[in-house]
């Protein structure tokens, strides 16, 4: 039998609660599917502050690293917001970013049909959906160097090489290979000289995929355009800020926040984690929503173990949980038959495997 | 009588026609308000590269900076979009914006009633929305220094100064206190030095405003609070990208681009123009709508001349043109009693004055 070493990092806030149940499904998902996982837990964020003195130990690190891939729940809190910045949850996260080499952010924004009416849009500019957000992530202004604060004067360097564009351009191109076949960068070309090298990069790029239509869109345009039109989008891929931004915006414009996962990949190993954040005001009421972190881990099946079917699996298990009418508080306005808890929304999940 | 000198930028595209309708209400309200505009024209953008060889010829310069105040239509076209770098209209728009020291860029985002459906988000979300977005415009990435791209790396500079950032600061604060006294900062202050002095130095000049609430929000989060909520916002103030960005949003969630117009002010002189863009498409038609720059041309009269009774006039009259269900073609679908070219709708608001 098949078995695979993944290493766990709860966090934070609601974190533990959800990478639970996540683990829950995972492990029905396995069993009915022929395969082990193994799990090995890790310290990161305002946990790991407070029981190692730092955000990111360096066991982790290695752990992580040594393992197939890395499912993650959620970190940081006001508790350690005010600690200076090289200790706090967020340096941490970013550190861990570059320390696993994952280049590549994946954020799919789709819609679930039972949810249709859970976005601010209205439901015909929203149905169908189906974009794909490639941030890259591990590079750009978050990273650049120099940067400096001294009160007075402050700076921050945004910066690309050629060969860090290609690869974020590649995983883009590959992607849209098996989606709709459509590629828009976004970059403020008109402006900035790092994005006038991701655009000629972009361009070259393409050559390698002639059946890619690539696209250009200023980023300003671009946030307009998510919020007129979302449906003229396949593959969005563009630098590390305007990702943070546009990946927000599109995560909102379809209107299901908790039902987000998405996936950092690399060369080395991946990371699979919800796109929402801790929550602490909610942390410990098992009222949590964990079906993004159930999707995250069916993402780490299908893009790090290649076992398709039990991701499909869980897939299924979601959209008939919600056509069931189960609904965690979070989305108790929207056509819900029965509020459940964290752990029961699990169980529901976990047992239509 | 009261004379002021205006200076005129028609520039590309759609420019002038719209400016053309926005002179023609000018000239009606200044008419009955007792004062009087001479208007001088200068030249900028597509045209004015096409008639002088650069972008931004030295006497609009000199000209709009010896002005009260300018009126602005739109710049830009595919046909000057290969030119190289230093000769396209959008350098030329950056270093007029440098050289007229025009450092506040504000952006209104409201809703007219009667286009309360233009907007892809449901009625009940925008429904009594205004927000000033106050964007930083003549610094942080757009003129950050060292910039640089040889062919392999290529990087920019965002940087501030306190001074930088007090200023636009306090323009927010001012601002709120003659509206709902509230400023809500956009920063990414967890992983940028820069935007950390920005939230330190916002936190210090809120103690000279005592009465106004700061708030602090991530970039990211306030691009999806936007679209979530937008009526949780009354001034958002941010630097010059993050604004760009934002204010895009902004208009777009409102969903009337058409009729938003901007002021950009500083401590010289101040420049008035429609959010929207020079249209090339539908240059010439007579279908454009001038509404936004007719709009700009009141905030003109309230910020640089002091005219509010004037611009009230003007408000009015574009309030009764839209409740009377005149429309331009942008509009037709939104309860349009008649269609109306872009000439017909400015002598509709100049007779309503
Ligand atoms: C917490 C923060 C540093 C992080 C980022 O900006 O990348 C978050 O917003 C995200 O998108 O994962
Ligand atoms: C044309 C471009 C340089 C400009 C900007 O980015 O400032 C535009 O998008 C705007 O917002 O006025």
């Amino acid at each position: 039998m098949k078995n695979y070493n993944i290493s766990i990092i709860k966090g934070d806030g609601i974190g533990p609660e959800i990478v639970d149940e996540a683990i829950k499904v995972l492990d029905a998902v396995s069993y009915s599917c022929g395969f082990s996982l193994e799990y090995k837990e890790y310290l990161m964020g305002g946990i790991a502050i407070d029981m190692t003195g730092v955000p990111l130990p360096d066991e982790t690190v290695q752990g992580v690293l040594n393992s197939d891939a890395c499912l993650f729940g959620s970190i940081g809190g006001e508790k350690w917001d005010t600690l200076p910045r090289e200790l706090r949850p967020e340096t941490g996260l970013l550190k861990f970013r570059e320390a696993m080499g994952v280049y590549a952010n994946l954020r799919p924004a789709i819609i679930y049909d039972e949810l249709v009416n859970a976005s601010t849009l209205k439901p015909e500019v929203i149905e169908g959906v189906d974009i794909m957000v490639v941030r890259e992530l591990i590079g750009g202004i978050y990273f650049g160097q120099p940067r400096e604060n001294d009160g007075f004067k402050a700076f921050n360097t945004m910066v690309y090489t050629k060969p860090e564009i290609e690869r974020i351009g590649k995983k883009a191109f590959e992607l849209a290979m098996k989606r709709d076949k459509r590629v828009c960068s976004v970059d403020k070309a008109n402006v900035l000289e790092v994005s006038q090298l991701w655009r000629d990069t972009m361009e070259e790029l393409s050559k390698d995929y002639p059946e890619v239509e690539l696209s250009h869109m200023y980023v300003d345009n671009a946030a307009m355009q998510l919020v007129r039109n979302p449906k003229q989008f396949d593959v969005i891929v563009t630098g590390n800020i305007f990702g943070d931004i546009l990946s927000d915006t599109a995560s909102m414009v379809v209107g299901s926040i908790g039902l987000l996962p998405s996936a950092s990949t690399g060369d080395k190993t991946a990371v699979y984690e919800p796109i929402h954040g801790s929550a602490p005001d909610i942390a410990g009421q098992g009222i949590a929503n964990p079906i993004a972190t159930i999707e995250s881990a069916g993402m780490m099946l299908r893009y790090s173990l290649g076992e398709d079917e039990a991701a499909n699996k869980i897939d299924s298990a979601i959209k008939k949980a919600l056509k069931d009418g189960y609904r965690t508080k979070d989305l108790a306005a929207y056509d819900a038959k029965e509020i459940v808890t964290t752990a029961e929304m699990g169980d529901i999940i976990a047992n239509y495997i």
